[in-house]
């Protein structure tokens, strides 16, 4: 992305609300980071927040790990001024007794209070956005939760008894940012799945959040075609002609700065980079393959389209690094800065 | 690629066999670049080439673009010595006269010309290598060609007779070299064509190379899966398990370095790619988005399975900048380079 939100200056503003950081599945790699990426807040200049959770399990943890971490009891709105000397945690009320590695009839629950509570926060105000560590989905299945995933259950906490908001995966590194408009899907069912409606729908919901959190005026999105060469005219399929070509229109009708569809192969070196803000991408591997082939470790899931400001790692729960002292901060600690940066940014 | 065959010392063996390049399309960038490429052929640190075609056309281009290029009428065998001094061009007998973006009646004609001109000389001992300028397959068409392509061209030239063979395309670079095992398909009939059959030979054609033309005693191959997260178990998608792991399997009881089904999105990463030396790409973007992400101007195309070497450039015949001298002649050169690297590398 051209326009990093880090040359906005954010210094001169009231002092920001904290972030609020859920603990993801208790035996997974979400406390062994948390806690790392507080010892490395200078390094990683990282703003303020709070750990949702159990502080005894994450000083157990600690413990494991051989980090010598200063956890405080707090509150989201004294989180800020407890951060530089230790480690602020908000307490969820649920215990975790988890060890590393092998999830347990705790972690469900710990894990599902933490993202209840980051919400709470963010929506009424005590929180200046969400940070969510992994979760399990398999544990969490097992303990009856019927969302398909994280970013799902975050929407309908969202909606908050109303209709769920639709929201949108962004993958943002300061090089580039990508959305894939079909995400987790064989291929042969994003094929049946994709269509002129989704690309359009998805593509405004990027544009609004780049206006809100990203300080573009006029976002410009590049489009990828579905098809090698984007079809070449229809001679390596018709999808480009049927399907993307009249999202892009419908979109450069509504005032949007859009280009596509755009052969995917081409889109992403880095001269190329430059004449855009976000890419909008058909499925998730050529969204996906760019961005972690030049920012592998520091990519940052934003969700867009949600009432709030939710980033998350761009990794899993790690079960067999979890505890060891293996896993890498540096995809949380780029969650926490973008969300910040998010959350300082004036709307376009 | 991690062993770069850069790092073969060539400057002790016999003085190599000049290399053969192709006019390309006349109308096209082809004759500019080659000019071009010979012009700085210090700078790019080139081998010995001749060009094949009509050298009156070749002095005229050099004309329209400003470039003063000696022009030597060469044979093969006499192309190394003449090359410090001149670009020797060995005629083909036909002439071109189409003006640059603008094909005429000869284009066809000399483009063929070149093209078997050049494979006759590979094959009877007289150039290194085959370095082919782009194509326009719609002039060719118009004049009668029936082959889907140049490869499959050059695969019916080398089959002299008999069963041609099967022609596999390699994009490489110094920092990753990939073969897409389904082409220039529509992404759903890549899905179609896909197969363990498909895979399983591509795969043998490509270590076949790397071991005759790369210096790779037991190549590394990373293999991708089709679907995002390389289908996750079967949750996205049955073809990782029933199509690609199959294969692996069976590249494996050869005795071939295989891995994968590996998600595609987190193979090309610059750690990541130390693993192997070449990925095998279930389809088009998928090899081509993080190659050309991080080598767009360097890439070259290589076509592996022939009973020759051959590369070209990356790109097509650019038309509309063709005559301006705004072509760039990195990638010819950089295709160049790697033939004659090629050539001079001894069988593993």
């Amino acid at each position: 992305m051209a326009r990093d939100p880090k040359s906005k200056d954010s210094k001169s503003e009231a002092p920001a609300k904290a972030l609020a950081l859920t603990s993801g599945e208790p035996a997974g790699i979400g406390p062994d980071i948390a806690l790392a990426a507080w010892l490395r807040r200078g390094e990683f200049d990282l703003p303020p927040f709070y750990l949702l959770g159990d502080r005894a399990f994450f000083a157990e943890r600690a413990k494991i790990l051989g980090l010598s971490v200063e956890l405080a009891d707090a509150t989201p709105e004294g989180a800020s001024a407890a951060f530089a000397k230790a480690l602020p945690v908000v307490a969820t009320g649920e215990i975790a007794t988890a060890r590393p590695g092998h999830p347990d009839q705790t972690s469900a629950t710990a894990a599902l209070a933490s993202i209840r509570w980051a919400v709470d926060h963010v929506r009424t105000g005590r929180a200046g956005a969400v940070v969510t560590n992994p979760i399990a989905k398999s544990v969490l299945y097992r303990a009856g939760f019927r969302h398909p995933g994280h970013t799902e259950f975050l929407a309908e906490l969202a909606a908050d008894g109303g209709s769920a908001p639709q929201p949108v995966m962004m993958l943002w590194s300061p090089a580039l940012a990508v959305v894939p408009v079909t995400i987790h899907l064989s291929l042969r069912e994003a094929l049946a799945q994709l269509s002129t409606e989704l690309i359009v729908t998805t593509a405004r919901i990027a544009v609004a959040d780049l206006k809100a959190h990203f300080g573009l005026a006029r976002p410009r999105l590049a489009v990828s075609g579905l098809n090698p060469h984007a079809g070449e005219d229809g001679s390596l399929g018709n999808e480009d002609i049927d399907i993307v070509a009249p999202a892009v229109e419908a979109l450069r009708k509504d005032g949007i700065d859009a280009e596509g569809p755009l052969p995917a192969d081409t889109m992403f070196h880095a001269a190329a980079r430059k004449s855009y803000d976000c890419a909008i991408c058909m499925y998730h591997d050529q969204a996906l393959i760019p961005i972690k082939t030049i920012a592998f470790d520091d990519a940052v899931n934003v969700t867009l389209g949600l009432p709030f400001i939710r980033t998350s790692p761009d990794h899993g729960t790690a079960f067999d690094i979890a505890g060891t002292g293996k896993a890498n901060p540096s995809s949380l600690a780029a969650a926490l800065r973008l969300a910040a940066r998010m959350a300082a940014t004036k709307p376009a």
